[in-house]
């Protein structure tokens, strides 16, 4: 199972907070990588690198020049996020057949050739809420909710859940 | 059935965006109001009551001077997000008993006694990602799923999912 994330039209002034979720989210719900487009933002791509190197990966980070060549070489299946679309409860079965899933996430505008290039368009909801928790609720409803306890690999740390206060093990 | 989200620490330049999604996304998933303590921030109120205007309600967002008291004064169960936590998947059966809940989810500092004033820390996998994210995850378990076709009161446009392209309806 190889699934990645496309964030397209990243810019660094406003989405820096916003981009960094939907990296964190991808790699703590089971998606392999998140490719980026728009502004090469060098901020974004260190602080992720470094919670893969403390928490664990795989993941990557990579910004993409031409995202729509890069969505049309994607050789799996391609999902649109986007409250439009179909509902992501009535459209998962046929999803999840797919092993090889690419998740395009959109920023503010959203290129009207998206809705074609992608194989199916999907909505977490028909409201307007945040494409970090659209992410989130779609790759869970993918694994099944297997990623809760997901293991990460070469983590150099790792929370033992406690009832009250914080308690990390240095690895 | 009330379930409030409190949003401790707002910073306006910091967080506009962030907590602007945390907004929409307890409203989206079924929240009836989100608090938020930090910095008040008309731009982030004004945005999410217009959110509420045009996509319907009911949903509330108020600031809160002193967030300590108003956990205090809260009558029902109270469960604070935090990847410190216990498993969502195994605390939830628990939770979900509780029909009067408050949600509290942190900025970037947590005070201590925030874990020693809820009554639940429940972790969204023990893994570093988003609170807005975490919210979507916590009120999408809660809720079963039935938040996905939830119905809006007085809304003035609505979406028809479409496979390709968008659809609104005026009303």
């Amino acid at each position: 199972m190889v699934i990645l994330v496309l964030r397209l039209g990243h810019r660094i002034g406003r989405d820096k907070r916003i981009s960094t979720h939907c990296g964190l989210v991808s790699r703590a719900f089971g998606a392999k990588g998140m490719f980026y487009s728009g502004e090469k933002d060098k901020v974004l791509e260190k602080s992720i690198k470094s919670v893969v190197r403390e928490w664990g990966g795989p993941f990557e980070i990579k910004h993409v020049k031409n995202w729509r060549k890069f969505i049309q070489g994607f050789k799996g299946r391609k999902t649109h996020l986007t409250m439009y679309g179909l509902p992501v409860q009535k459209k998962m079965p046929e999803i999840r057949k797919t092993k090889e899933l690419l998740i395009i996430i959109g920023g503010e505008k959203v290129p009207g050739d998206v809705y074609q290039l992608a194989d199916f368009n999907i909505s977490v909801t028909p409201q307007p809420h945040s494409e970090v928790a659209a992410l989130a609720l779609f790759l869970h409803e993918y694994m099944k909710g297997k990623e809760l306890s997901k293991k990460f690999q070469k983590a150099r740390r790792r929370i033992v859940p406690q009832e009250r206060g914080k308690k990390v093990i240095q690895i």
